[in-house]
């Protein structure tokens, strides 16, 4: 009865998508396997902006993990993890502490905010349903107080996004098309309201095709978004903004700066004495930990080289789901006593952008360009393809996206 | 050509329904008629703490006031009053001014806080649909924020209600329906919600009989609502009240206060230079000022005592309409150069007081007690009447409250 103790830290995409192939790999009497996460749901992180926007709810994105983790197979706590001690194989939780045999690293990301003042305590960010919904509700806040004030405050209608890269875009296209709800709901001209988009490259979108970048600014300008491009967000006021191109300052009032700009892996990993390059562990090629043999890291936590750039691949739902297959096989093949472990290899599948339900841009198979209808209509594919993943037929009814028809 | 000019200000219970009486009885040659109010809509004052709660969306309590005044034999401005110049038969607006031979004071009323500390700073009042929507968004905006912080704030989840009178439990019995989809709303604990009635009175709703007293606060008590009786408000911070019973004081922390513990008539009216008494006009039986036989007064800016308990009428909208009534038909008279004006006379139709959409207490035909389903009936019965009577079969379709067995 000497089983094996395997634990998964986090269950976002690569920590629930490695759970749920263990379970499947693994009989009851192979391994212990316990997964650790703060929340008894799972969510997808690629949806919350809309539910920051208020166009999709929060209940859409998330979901229970027992309807998709086999609860007779796989123990759950729910906790927050406070340290990693490897040399001790020993996982410190908010209410407790658990010994490993194996450990998965799933922790996800937190927000980078490069010291810019003021950013952690005013600034909002799209990295959690909690502070998703407090997004929308805020926002909802400050135009319903508009009206309610003897003197009308423009930063209770200003919405300033800090970073135009996928998040702040998908965003910037979200909110646009909920404006004009907005607007009505609170009695406002929508011509009173601003979204400005600020980004310190000289371009939005950095690294996405120019033709499809210029394409997603026409499109979200046509909506009422305007950009700021080359310009270094300095401060972040409760009521505003500080701003700075071509050497001259602007203040731009606002209550409402989502801060888009930048992710980190989360600090756990790097406090943890695990061996970390730019705050994240570069894993081997079969995703352990060079420094611990026992501890595996997927998702935004683990670094791996794109040979053909010689960078780091971006941290993205795709890449930490096909991580997690390979996690989840090289799991079961060192607990079944096997020593041939699989190599990760990255297999592109695209990368589509939303402007809102109704538009987007991309690119899939390599370098065919979509935009407009059709990038919309893949991107929700690859979102229900995800559920279909994960949870089968019976998830993919259940939350995926099928309005593709609707404008 | 020298029509008068007939100015009615505000657009409320009285005013839009002498606007709409004296339409039907006056020729477009028999004088120049003049609706002036801050808004283009007219709304319900005695839904708002059903939009404010959240349980009716507040499109449902407001309407176009074109949709029941005909522009092509009434003139409409849309504007602030300022001041009245009854000696100079004028009323002062924001955005100009107007003269008139005949003035109908229909402005309703304001909140009264009898000095108590940081109430008009911080505290909310159900007073009319911009006051009302920010509550609702005030209340989920502190409930979407409770799961975001380092340390959990009771403040955020506890709601405190300034007054059990008729508005007071209305909104608590509303707030309380509505607390369970926001605990779900937010993955919140319902057990940690506090709705909270302070009532200085010996008793919640004064002068109700005391069978249907209880009946209420047993169903209100039943939906977690706590009473505070025989306690006085002595200040409202940002953050938390100060009350007072029995000699002690305790402090209760909340970020919502809904202050609905007295009313007072607009104070534009005792501004005027009318004579006032406790700041309304104590009219004649015909509704004309005494001090100016020119103006009329409707609704809560004017006082008549009741002759049986020697006290005044409470202000109520079952009375500003069977004002305006009497206003109505007595401008017409004088229009036409009539001298027989009649006598106002309150026809108590009953009261009826909602404890959520599903119970309600109330008494009809003088002594008839009624609680439970058919007094939430009757509420519903009460509201459509009015809508009938307003605009007719077509207003009563789009705006009236046909849920009678919905529980």
């Amino acid at each position: 009865m000497n089983k094996p103790n395997i634990v998964i830290l986090g269950a976002g995409y690569g920590g629930i998508m490695t759970t749920v192939k263990l379970q499947k790999k693994l009989g009851v009497n192979d391994a212990n396997i316990t997964l650790v996460n703060k929340h008894d749901y799972h969510y997808q992180t690629t949806w919350l902006h809309e539910n920051a926007a208020g166009t999709l709810h929060h209940d859409r994105t998330r979901l229970p993990i027992k309807d998709v983790v086999d609860f007779s197979k796989v123990n759950f706590v729910q906790d927050t993890v406070l340290s990693i001690k490897p040399d001790d194989k020993k996982v410190v939780l908010e209410n407790g502490e658990l010994d490993y045999d194996y450990l998965v690293v799933a922790l996800g990301f937190e927000a980078a905010t490069f010291g810019i003042p003021g950013l952690i305590e005013n600034a909002f960010t799209i990295s959690s349903i909690n502070s998703s919904r407090l997004i929308r509700e805020h926002i909802d806040y400050n135009f319903a107080k508009y009206n309610n004030e003897a003197e009308n405050k423009q930063e209770r209608l200003n919405i300033v996004i800090g970073g135009g890269g996928f998040t702040g875009i998908e965003f910037a296209g979200e909110i646009a098309n909920r404006v004009p709800e907005l607007c009505k709901e609170y009695d406002i001209d929508r011509s009173k309201v601003r979204i400005i988009v600020v980004e310190a490259a000289p371009t939005v979108l950095p690294g996405f095709d120019p033709q499809l970048v210029e394409y997603a600014m026409n499109a979200l300008e046509a909506k009422g978004v305007e950009f700021k491009v080359g310009a270094m967000l300095k401060e972040c006021k409760p009521d505003g903004i500080v701003i700075e191109k071509d050497e001259k300052r602007e203040e731009i009032p606002t209550n409402t700066t989502v801060w888009a700009a930048g992710v980190r892996a989360n600090s756990i990993v790097e406090e943890s004495g695990l061996e970390v390059n730019r705050g994240k562990v570069e894993v081997q090629p079969d995703l352990r930990a060079p420094s611990h043999q026992d501890v595996f890291v997927v998702g935004d936590c683990a670094l791996i080289m794109n040979e053909e750039t010689g960078r780091p691949y971006p941290p993205t739902a795709q890449i930490a789901i096909q991580e997690a297959d390979v996690a989840a096989h090289n799991l079961s093949v060192l607990i079944k006593g096997g020593t041939e472990l699989e190599t990760f290899h990255f297999n592109n599948q695209g990368t589509v952008a939303s402007l809102g339900h109704d538009d987007a841009i991309g690119v899939i198979l390599g370098d065919k360009k979509l935009f407009g209808w059709s990038a919309s209509v893949m991107k929700k594919i690859i979102d229900n393809r995800y559920l279909l993943k994960l949870g089968g037929v019976g998830l993919l009814l259940k939350k995926g996206k099928f309005n593709i028809f609707s404008k």
